[in-house]
């Protein structure tokens, strides 16, 4: 089987050694050869008894490498001479109304996710204190507990039941599909569906995630679903709509809605084009630079148009904040050489603990998988136990510190009894607060900006907040793997913060800068940790904080934190892609491959048809083997010579052949005939899982001996290597074009015209390591 | 003649239609067929009459295509496998030294432009101010207009006679480099330092010009000159830096000082960032995100140091300001629809506006060459021209306006007598300024900064501000010519705040937003008609405005202006890399291409060698051919067949030519001997200009007779193309690889094994249109 691309389950096996670029070449020692961090968990193994739920949220399903490549056949040809003028207008209109519909749908579900999260949280925080208020500790507690309980059964029935790809972030996925991996659930209607409510049950829950990722996932499946709308199934096949049906316009929208889901979510719109750009596309053009940032601006536009309405109080217990989150007014005026020696400490503090917390979450999910292979109850049981024991740190965690008396020259009021506030009450005697449940009985979002505060030096005591690192840490560890949409952002800001925070009280006699600024600082670092984005977190930092005096030390702490991380494994988004066994196209070719040729990764036996093919042969290939496509080889007399004609596609070979019109001699029809009874339209490529199917076929024997001339659905200009040219340089190829298939020439002529094909899986780390294990070392 | 990278003058000619992508399809009324905007200036003509520098800045030189592809012969095998580890640790340890290195000079340079403009600006002032306080009008005048003058004629004679590359805005230069468009003294030491210091005369002279492109040219040249730096001349060819002798990472460090440059102009790091992405780079890895941010990091780390160590008074009259430049606090609680629709309005204007800009600096370019092809004296002749003209407007047209009553409740100082300030007295009784002359008398900065100032509604009749628009945009349209390193940013600022101004005041009784605003969003509006970048734009907007509640109207107003703009011609980057003939190759291909065929671009006769070449013929394809790249044919007995053995390098052949080492027999001597007598870094790509040249060779009568083998240099493995793919397709190719030469192979086998050999210039619009007119109406 010379390519394989598979139709079941991921194939992708053998090896544990990550790719590593010529920059990165730096040795890990977290990673020991025998288990290796990214070995990924679902492997292709005989009888398929894993579990395709072995990871919460891992999609084993079809997976499809979408390709940029223009297929160059008759049909196209066809196709693109009818368009008019008025048409390629309708289509440049379609996609800007489409980033427009983008971005107001995914502005909608940003602000129906706050409302209802801030109302949820809200109302469990009035139940809960009415009951401490009458000293009735117990019920309170059991109050508190029994709705993030039930909450969190709620959210992950709803993902176990109907969506388990929504669980998790959803980043790997989409950062996945836009890498060309096309897993059907990953951007279905359910999946948006249990990513919405999910995310806003698991977020009230008072669970240690954040609604970042899922948001991002929800712009995406908002995305595809317009994406897909000229469906045959729903009459919707006008016009204007033929023209999306191909992958690049596809995952362009689905560019803009990962990038409306940041926008939405951190309410950063050049944030949100940034994570687009540096985090979640692959292929990226200069025109989707601009779409995005008019989708993530019509996001803000809404945004900021709800915030606005709400602030009369139209919203119920939504709480005031305009479209900057976390209002941080530093005020640097000079800073000294202590100051930059903590900043380059919180860096590679920030480095170390962010590499490491990617290890754990890794091992973690790898323990995870055995109970969420036990079934669907199981996975609820654990989210509830997973939610009974954060409350218990809540809830329970407070009592150990002790009250604080108020600062006497604060302008904020102190202690403070609501749902929100920088001095929670807590037990404490008039005039003090508990400085634990500030940041504890908080929202996540509160707890932030209680950390971030500015003016308020000492406010948290050191032991206070060195609980509540450990707590954050250690719980957002234990939360992600839980069948729930969970984001990192949040855990990671709070860990990163409260860390800053204390690094802050500690230098506080010897540095100038505020323990806010710190916090936020320690907050990047930990984001470079862990993420390891540079620019986009950057952004997204100003943006929630609206204070640009201090980039050049975001900046720095970013660099540092990166650098240090990168020594020990890669980014948690890639480790999550690993993990999940997405067969994910690295941007660059691994340096062992300049050792390989073209031909050496290729093997045999190749499957050819001819320019005019017996039906029955075609059916055979179709059915017998799982490539995607084949090489069409002429011979004479419909060539001069023994030739290679082009690629027949797998999905065009089951449209043809499903319209019939075989001939009973072996003639070349031509393409005249084929686009008499075809509409150009009928070839283009159909919404994931959408496709003809071959048990649709309805071949009776008498057809399977007769003949069909494939040359009108021939790509007859296919990208090729000599067999002979590098492997790395047919990498550069296959990646920089989006190539689904590259046809591997011989070096001579005469023999076979085509030596075989190469696809994705082909360039892939563990299968060359596989087959070429003395490489490992170079 | 087949493949034509010429070695003399550009050579691009006929036809004036502009590429057009899908998405920018529409008509241009400002563009007449016959003399076509984009109309190259430079053409090839017999006998090379046109003065090479008929536009000012103009660099007609050896222009060379760059390229990304890898060569794999011999000799780069030999080379990768000497690597070792310690190398590549080496090499990256470099890479972020070189960035390092750029980053601190371009943030010195950026300093000491500052340093030094203000502070020549402010002695001007000085004596200008205390002749005016005496009622020496006249004496005052002269003197203003004296000093401005002689500056303007330092600059200009700088410019003219040292380095003519230099005068312009030289972010179109750039761009071109970036794009693989090698013209030698585009980056040369000599342009460095006219940039420098022409630059600082420029805007010294009260020229509407500014800082910012230079800058970015300054940057870039700081950096090439840096990549330049292992050169043989002096002696500094270490094992380390041999790794740099390829165009990738020199482009790489021309990106991170073009980023630098933008950063230092506006002290807006993340500004520089996206600038070097969105405009002036051509390929993009996101390796060089990382790298441009951390150049950016070290530009702002430097000017914050300095402009700290600046303030308590070390800098004579350097003026105050952080690294945020015109800090412009806004309060949007609220807007309504008026404002929206002001907004809206706006955009429309700023694009209009800045597409009617784009198309007059383009007339009156061409107007300036019949000037500038008259001789230098003439040029310094023009400079003091335009600079009287300055003067006069600066200095007379605050006489026509009347004295203003300061408002009386002004936290300003007012008037003010002092160089900078809002509130100019100018003649006024006390207690009265007069409002032009606070815009007109001072500094562009300061007249920015007064334009955007908030809470000063009605500072600025409505008169003032259409004198003052009508000024600064003939000025800046007749400046741009001249022979002096002129940015377009600022001239495009000054010009969009007055008129955003303008609207502001105009519509103050039905809108909400404060007046400064308004400037600060016409300023956006104008960037986005005349330059068309959007995410770049609004990023350094906000790090100078440091204020990010603007962003979502910031963001609004580009769209439109942009989008409206787009209608009526391209941006004026683009169109000044056409108007001076630079073989730019788009992002795109246009869609006429698909109609064609690869093989219908090439043309005979095609020049080949063979495996084992006589000298002779090398000698004479090198005389007689400006190719830079030749096909190797091998024969029998070198191969089985007649067939393709790869792609020559003319840079290759001519050091494999100095070396000698020819036989006398048609034998193959093999790699070995090559790799015997040459060192890997003896083929490295040099310095441009500085390989090895034809006339350096010394090869006698006997010698021509020899043979030498050619298999150790030839690339075994070039990337091809059939000759039946659609030009679109080899043009993807050809591009997103980033190749120089494109082999053509024919379809069949048999006959010639390469048709042909396709370079940029055969996918240039004006070639391909010039051959198949009737293409034109697609």
């Amino acid at each position: 089987m010379d390519h394989r691309e598979s139709d079941e389950v991921v194939e992708s096996s053998v090896g544990g050694v990550a790719p590593r670029d010529m920059e990165n070449n730096a040795s890990s020692f977290f990673d020991d050869e025998e288990m290796g961090i990214r070995d990924p968990l679902l492997r292709w193994q005989t009888g398929n008894t894993t579990s395709q739920l072995a990871v919460v949220g891992a999609n084993v399903c079809p997976i499809e490498s979408l390709d940029y490549e223009v297929v160059e056949n008759d049909i196209y040809k066809e196709d693109w001479r009818s368009r008019k003028k008025e048409q390629i207008f309708q289509y440049v209109l379609l996609k800007w109304t489409f980033a427009l519909l983008i971005g107001l749908a995914t502005g909608l579900v940003g602000f129906f996710n706050n409302l209802a999260v801030e109302n949820i949280a809200g109302f469990k925080w009035l139940l809960t204190s009415n009951l401490m208020l009458k000293h009735r500790y117990h019920e309170a507690f059991a109050v508190f507990a029994g709705c993030n309980a039930s909450l969190a059964a709620a959210a992950s029935a709803l993902c176990a039941y109907l969506a388990p790809a929504a669980a998790g972030s959803g980043i790997p996925e989409v950062k996945a599909y836009l890498n060309g991996i096309d897993a059907h659930p990953i951007l279905a209607p359910s999946t948006l569906f249990v990513k919405i409510f999910g995310s806003i049950c698991g977020v009230s829950a008072g669970f240690v995630l954040g609604k970042e990722g899922p948001m991002v996932h929800t712009g995406a499946c908002i995305a595809s679903l317009l994406g897909q709308g000229g469906s045959r199934k729903y009459h919707l096949t006008w016009t204007w709509l033929r023209y999306f049906k191909n992958d690049r316009d596809r995952r362009d929208l689905i560019t803009c809605g990962a990038a409306a889901g940041v926008a939405a979510a951190f309410r950063a719109p050049l944030g949100g084009v940034l994570f687009a750009y540096e985090e979640a596309a692959s292929w990226w053009r200069s025109a989707l630079l601009w779409r995005t940032f008019f989708t993530t601006a019509v996001v803000a536009v809404v945004l900021r148009t709800f915030v606005y309405f709400c602030r009369s109080g139209n919203c119920g217990l939504f709480g005031k904040g305009g479209l900057i989150m976390f209002d941080l007014s530093s005020n640097i005026s000079a800073y000294g050489t202590p100051d930059l020696i903590a900043v380059v400490l919180l860096g590679v503090i920030g480095g170390v603990l962010g590499s490491l917390y990617n290890f754990l979450i890794d091992k973690t999910l790898r323990k995870y998988s055995i109970i969420n292979e036990r079934g669907v109850p199981f996975k609820i049981l654990h989210a509830v136990a997973i939610s009974l024991l954060t409350s218990c740190c809540s809830y329970g965690l407070p009592w150990l510190v002790k009250c604080t008396p108020c600062p006497p020259d604060i302008l904020d009021q102190c202690p403070t009894i609501g749902r929100s506030g920088n001095y929670k009450n807590f037990l404490c005697p008039p005039n003090h607060y508990n400085d634990l449940a500030s940041l504890f009985l908080n929202t996540n979002d509160d707890a932030i900006r209680n950390l971030f505060s500015g003016g308020t030096n000492n406010e948290f005591h050191i032991s206070t907040l060195i609980i509540f690192f450990a707590g954050v840490y250690c719980l957002g560890i234990v939360t992600y793997g839980i069948a729930i949409p969970s984001g990192l952002f949040i855990p990671v800001i709070l860990a990163g913060a409260s860390y800053g925070r204390l690094v802050g009280t500690l230098l506080g006699p010897i540095s100038k800068l505020d323990e806010g600024l710190f916090a936020l600082l320690g907050a990047a670092s930990f984001l470079g940790g862990t993420m390891r984005m540079t620019v986009s977190v950057c952004v997204i930092l100003l943006e929630l904080t609206n204070d640009l005096m201090i980039l050049p030390f975001v900046m720095l702490v970013l660099l540092i934190s990166k650098t240090v991380a990168d020594c020990f494994n890669k980014g948690v988004y890639d480790q999550m892609v690993k993990l999940k066994g997405f067969p994910f196209m690295e941007a660059h070719a691994e340096p062992y491959m300049r050792n390989l040729k073209a031909g050496d990764v290729v093997s045999g036996p190749l499957i050819t048809l001819a320019g005019v093919e017996k039906v029955g042969n075609i059916v055979h290939a179709l059915k017998w083997t799982r490539h995607n496509g084949f090489p069409v080889v002429n011979e004479p007399p419909f060539s001069d010579a023994r030739e290679l004609c082009g690629l027949a596609l797998k999905s065009h070979l089951l449209v043809l052949l499903k319209g019939k019109g075989f001939t009973k001699e072996r003639v070349s029809t031509g393409a005249a005939d084929v686009l008499r009874r075809f509409d150009p339209f009928d070839f283009a490529k159909a919404g994931s899982g959408k496709g003809v199917k071959l048990e649709e076929l309805d071949i009776d024997d008498a057809e399977m001996e007769m003949y069909v001339d494939l040359h009108p659905i021939v790509n007859r200009s296919p990208y090729t290597v000599k067999e002979t040219m590098s492997l790395a340089k047919a990498a550069v190829l296959f990646r920089e074009l989006g190539l689904r298939h590259l046809c591997v020439v011989p070096k001579s002529p005469g023999g076979s015209p085509v030596a075989g094909i190469l696809t994705r899986h082909d360039f892939m780390p563990e299968h060359i390591l596989g087959r070429f294990p003395h490489l490992k070392n170079h």
